[in-house]
């Protein structure tokens, strides 16, 4: 893999070390041109046609099958659309009706938020005594009993990069009875992942952190081949319909992974999406993830030769770790504004985590090693102890 | 209203006479501009923290009341995102939950299928003996007795243009203890509509029709003020939430209309409909939809005169009457192949309807003059009458 043509793919604002694609990835400078096509040459020119004549009906299942090489899915078993939580919710109300009898929805302290919440409306509303049970992350592999009808967990933590082993839990989860949905938000273009190999049920994903997507870019689902010709979708829309545009009066569900696309796909976000892809088309995962664990670990001995009053919130061995590494410190809010003022970007998460996302595409030893000065020379200095970077905004 | 103005404002290509603006509107011209801006400078430039430097955050709360000050919501009770479809789901989700004894949601034939479709669904999850009721259209104020939970309607026939009379049908099911969802896909920019005036509960569109904000353009959803913090979500996505970014294990609902967030808003296609919403902002709807009424008339009139072998399959008196005009002709699917091959642009919907939408933005009498000589011609001729005007397409 050469990085050094990767990097120079991507529009990377001048003076700006951008630890934070795991949050948004940058724009890779092709898409402009893309979404300029798909507003002015598709939009502008073809009008309601385009949805024919410039495929924009077909692309969500395309874009789909190539992420889901990335993520180890056959073809035809992926496609995208909506947003994450959206689809979580799908692909859990999907699972839960594929376990009538059982009541439990596992899942963990470490999960995104949002998906815990999707789960809490879902059983507020489809619930019948379910419950959502959240353990320890260490905990997990104890804890699917003979009444958990669905494990949920996002395989990287979105915080610490904490990483859960897929196979040996999904494998855990089937021996019980149980299925399993499979948050990739922080695994895809992060990790080798090998949804088949680990015989993940569902999974999820976003597409606007590593993949690069842009800002809003929509989600995606897998289910797995077993599942896919008899899931009901939930959420069953127009574009999951067998024939959409027979207008019949009932659902009837269109054939596999098809069923789970919902409404009208957003074709500027695609046109993004697709342009972000025509990167990844090209990349071996086995080989940017080498790359990955590289910078992680530049990263973290870095700071421990330079940042004493920081505490590693990841963990230690790379090969239980993401694509991410946090660290903790009492004022994370205020440094990372001080950071974010000297030209790297990283993000808070509550309560004290400052995180920082290793993207090989874009990001180089020689950014890890200025990143890391410039963090140390802010803690040094209390450069961070200024009013300003201590008042938070609503967003960070 | 200057009329000819706003022509001036949207991309048309040459040679077209666009009738489909009620599938999916044109280009405005400065949305390509508005777009570029949302892609270079934003998030090229900005990265992460355009989600507070550029606005993203707050664009579904203000693009929301934008599009209610077009139909008749107070500011501060509609929010965009997501698909119609999906908006569809949480609206009905949240109605059924404030109305926990009833059983039915009343429905007609007239509806748009999707709509059906996901509260098909909807009953499928979190169904307790609910039933989906459909009726045709003329029934539907006879048809709202003590058991009815929902009423759930579109305000205009997607194939017909007629229209449901909201404030009589909402007063009706008020009697009866019922709440209203309304779909206005064919109704923001077609038609005034008072949800304050006419006391709908709930409320929801598509912004890619008639308010011409691009292909796969985010939905709206409006709740009224006085159920706005009380209803549970459904789809409680964190950015709902009352504290996204405190991370809290637990949903609690945000204020108002926030609540009805999901997830990561669609940033590029929020570019494309704030440029579209910047025309709307200087449009006077009364007078929109006189010049809409004159359109239809003449568009009426003239098919009477030249093409004797259509029947009109919309109301003919203009007050009963969308924005669209359906007309029926066994070989419909053909006629309208013919007739985009033409360069006149209107659509075909299942089984026999050829539909053409009247926007006066950018659509005026010579325009719809001319159409009818196309039309005519091609009836008069059996121009439609070849084999590759009878292929069906997937998407029409």
């Amino acid at each position: 893999m050469d990085f050094a043509a990767t990097k120079a793919l991507f529009h990377l604002p001048k003076g700006v070390i951008y630890l934070d694609g795991n949050s948004l990835g940058p724009l890779p400078k092709a898409a402009a041109a893309r979404i300029a096509r798909a507003v002015g040459d598709e939009w502008g020119e073809m009008l309601i046609t385009g949805w024919n004549m410039a495929g924009w009906m077909a692309q969500p299942r395309a874009l789909g099958d190539r992420i889901g090489r990335l993520v180890g899915a056959p073809p035809g078993y992926t496609v995208i659309g909506d947003t994450l939580s959206v689809k979580v919710y799908q692909a859990l109300a999907a699972a839960l009706a594929l376990r009538p009898g059982r009541k439990v929805i596992l899942s963990d302290t470490g999960n995104f938020p949002s998906d815990l919440y999707m789960a809490e409306g879902l059983i507020e509303g489809f619930g019948r005594g379910h419950v959502l049970k959240t353990v320890d992350p260490e905990e997990v592999a104890t804890q699917i009993g003979e009444d958990v009808a669905v494990l949920m967990l996002t395989e990287v933590d979105y915080r610490t990069g904490r990483m859960h082993d897929m196979a040996r839990l999904t494998a855990r989860a089937h021996a019980a009875g149980a299925l399993t949905v499979w948050d990739l938000a922080h695994s895809a273009g992060a990790i080798p992942v090998d949804l088949t190999g680990a015989k993940a049920d569902f999974a999820v994903g976003c597409t606007y952190k590593y993949l690069n997507a842009g800002p809003g870019a929509p989600a995606f689902i897998y289910v797995a081949p077993e599942h896919a010709d008899t899931v009901r979708p939930a959420l069953s829309g127009w574009l999951g319909h067998d024939a959409p545009f027979a207008f019949e009066p009932h659902y009837r569900p269109g054939t596999g992974i098809e069923r789970m696309r919902v409404g009208t796909p957003p074709v500027l976000q695609m046109a993004a999406l697709e342009a972000a892809l025509d990167i990844w088309d090209g990349v071996d995962m086995s080989a940017l993830r080498a790359r990955s664990i590289e910078l992680t670990e530049l990263f973290i001995a870095e700071v421990d030769a330079a940042c004493p009053s920081l505490t590693l919130n990841s963990p230690r061995d790379p090969a239980l770790r993401g694509s991410q590494v946090a660290l903790r410190h009492p004022e994370a809010y205020a440094v990372m504004q001080a950071l974010i003022a000297r030209g790297v970007i990283g993000d808070f998460r509550a309560p004290d985590n400052l995180r920082f996302g290793f993207t090989p595409l874009y990001i180089g030893a020689a950014e890890v090693r200025r990143a890391v000065r410039i963090l140390a020379d802010i803690l040094d200095n209390r450069l961070w102890d200024v009013t300003a970077y201590k008042t938070r905004a609503t967003v960070t």
